[in-house]
């Protein structure tokens, strides 16, 4: 029998997902799951771009160009100078998903051995795409204790090697929720500039952001060679099943070696090209109302979280996802406790333990990564749910007094 | 500035779209060409599959499973069986195009530096998908002298080193049309035992055959462990912007692998699984009436190459390509100088040079790949005008008789 690759039995299984056999069963026994483990909003995809869609006028499902359809890169482009992001249609490839733009960018900048910092806890399939390119993630530590902000410039400097070749920024931050202000850009343009980096700068949760206003890594001036963005339609319009993201760069050499993979595979699916290109014309008040939406769903995750003994989950500035410390010494455990051996009025809650967002053994085992893609009133039965299994909890550390709880574990 | 990578600047262009920028000055000139360099089939989507994407229910564009949606699996399983494969739908994984299902067979069984042999001339974006896995592609040749016959099992012994871990079978195959036979498929099952090997099989042009029937890799009985059937709607239904394709294996450690690589990208395509599923619904005369016009088109094809004096084209069993030798020194340039130098009747033709089909340096030269899928009317048009080029090129070789035709070059 031929061997599986090295690489293959290194590769991750998705720590969001390993805990689906337990919900499955959960299920089975009649228990209703709140899934707050993934990133799978409930809002509705606009009418509007789904229809666009269903009147579809060709007749032969036709490859699209490598890079998308010329028309939707055009839009694009309109789309991006709204968010004051310069860039022209040619700079712009549509991918299959951010992931495809993700590996696009790996295969692209790395060579296998090379080395990527990413601050931890980070996006895991980070993790999957930097095996894939044979790439080692080199994780600098943020803390829970200041709400995930940027490590400092000498954490980032003391990772560097000669093998280093791009620090990945994921912004607004997924799984912390973390915003990076203009000041954290700087530093990062500060080491990109000095390093000769590149900035691989993931904005998929562009539009949700509550405290303060986004900063995208493309308006860094003098970094054009440098900075590439990494976007998808799928958090922004709800379409997640659509696969349609973009590699975006003003860096002409690594344009032209990027749609040589693109080529390679021919072209990105060619029916939600039409809805992206249809999401271009939703009205401006369009963000405003699903920001509110999540931010309304955050104000109340977050506090339900803290009024909980022995809780702390710092204010998550945007995207949809909070990491919460949590009274336990093993949030994995834990996590399949929720499904296995809990119920509350005859529900339970599904939670991603945050372990496998940290590329540092050890860290991140007393906390959970929330996504706040369910409704408020789902958001309020969660919690009960989750408080009342912390009531019950046999293997629960006692902690005395809020102030306690950044220092105790 | 940071440095594109090294397997960034090796990956190769496509030679398929390589000419595109001199096709388009000879369209911006005013003359017609005929595309006959892309198999991208001029035959409609079938209505029903494009009606099913119009009439989808769903409100929120949601990931499908990892593997894609259950449903259309458990159908594909239909699909198969007729079709004398038999496989449980917990042996597919729905792929981003076959495109995807490579890579992933790629990444799963081979590490960086192993090798896959490869027929040559072959499919060149598979010297694409090996770059990005670090794979080395070791070409055996077929002759257009045979047909593009299956080399013999001493070629391939001796092509094996300690690094071999897979042999790519395209069948029917594209570039050349070869369909292998079943004796074929014994040495490879041979091959595959004796050494240990993966056997990929690309059986995207299955219902393409017009000289005998189309065996399955999967069908070989005691290779349960070794064969990987890679698959796509793209061409069964013309259906290539869907985007979808699978990845198949009774291999239930590969298959826990691939299903890795698979959750890192999250879901393939929503829309297009629509498709792919009403598919599996159409009536079945759908494949005699595309066959049967495909049929006519390369007995068309063939015919008027041969009727050329100093084309070679051998008849080719299955897909909807041909290669053909012509009588010139380097086939690159002569379609190059089709497109900026030749017109007939305001009209010309674009064709692939085969060479970047092949891996090894130096070999098909003198040969281009013609995809017919164009109508009959196109085909005799497009004929008209390599015809009438031949005969006017400059650098024309002479050749005397038909029977030197095979050993003149």
């Amino acid at each position: 029998m031929p061997t599986i690759s090295h690489r293959g039995k290194e590769m991750p299984a998705s720590p969001i997902r390993k805990l689906v056999p337990f919900a499955e069963a959960a299920k089975k026994r009649g228990t209703k799951v709140y899934h707050l483990n993934i990133g799978q909003p409930d809002i509705e995809t606009p009418p509007s771009t789904l229809d666009a869609v269903r009147h579809f006028q060709f007749k032969i499902l036709e490859y699209s160009h490598s890079a998308g359809n010329e028309s939707y890169r055009r839009k694009l482009v309109k789309y991006y100078a709204a968010n004051g992001i310069d860039i022209s249609y040619d700079q712009i490839i549509i991918t299959t998903g951010g992931s495809e733009a993700i590996l696009f960018g790996l295969l692209g900048c790395l060579d296998a051995g090379d080395e990527v910092i990413i601050p931890e806890p980070f996006y895991a399939n980070y993790n999957g795409f930097a095996v894939e390119a044979g790439v080692k993630v080199v994780p600098v530590t943020s803390y829970i204790e200041s709400g995930f902000a940027l490590p400092p410039l000498e954490t980032f400097e003391k990772a560097i090697t000669k093998k280093t070749k791009a620090i990945v920024i994921c912004n607004p931050n997924n799984p912390t929720g973390y915003l990076y202000s203009r000041e954290e850009w700087d530093i990062l343009k500060q080491l990109a500039l000095k390093y000769n980096l590149y900035l691989f700068s993931d904005e998929a949760y562009r539009e949700f952001c509550y405290e303060g206003s986004h900063f995208s890594a493309m308006k860094l001036e003098g970094l054009d060679n440098n900075v590439v963005l990494m976007d998808t339609i799928s958090k922004r319009y709800s379409a997640c099943g659509g696969r349609i993201g973009a590699f975006i760069t003003r860096n002409k050499e690594l344009l032209d070696t990027a749609m040589k993979f693109a080529q390679a595979r021919l072209s990105p699916p060619s029916f939600s090209q039409i809805l992206g290109e249809a999401a271009i014309d939703l009205p401006e008040d369009y963000f405003d109302i699903t920001r509110e939406e999540y931010r309304r769903r955050r104000d109340l995750l977050v506090k339900r979280l803290n009024e909980m003994p022995g809780v702390y989950c710092p204010n998550p500035g945007g995207a949809f996802y909070a990491i919460a410390r949590l009274p336990v010494p093993d949030a994995d455990v834990f996590c399949q406790w929720l499904l296995e051996s809990f119920s509350f009025k005859g529900e339970t809650v599904m939670l991603a333990p945050a372990s496998g967002f940290y590329g540092s053994p050890g860290l991140g085992l007393n906390e959970v990564r929330l996504a706040y893609v369910l409704n408020q009133e789902a958001i309020q039965a969660a919690m009960d749910c989750l408080q009342a299994a912390l009531l019950v909890y046999p293997d629960k550390i006692e902690v005395k007094s809020k102030s306690e709880l950044l220092t105790h574990y």
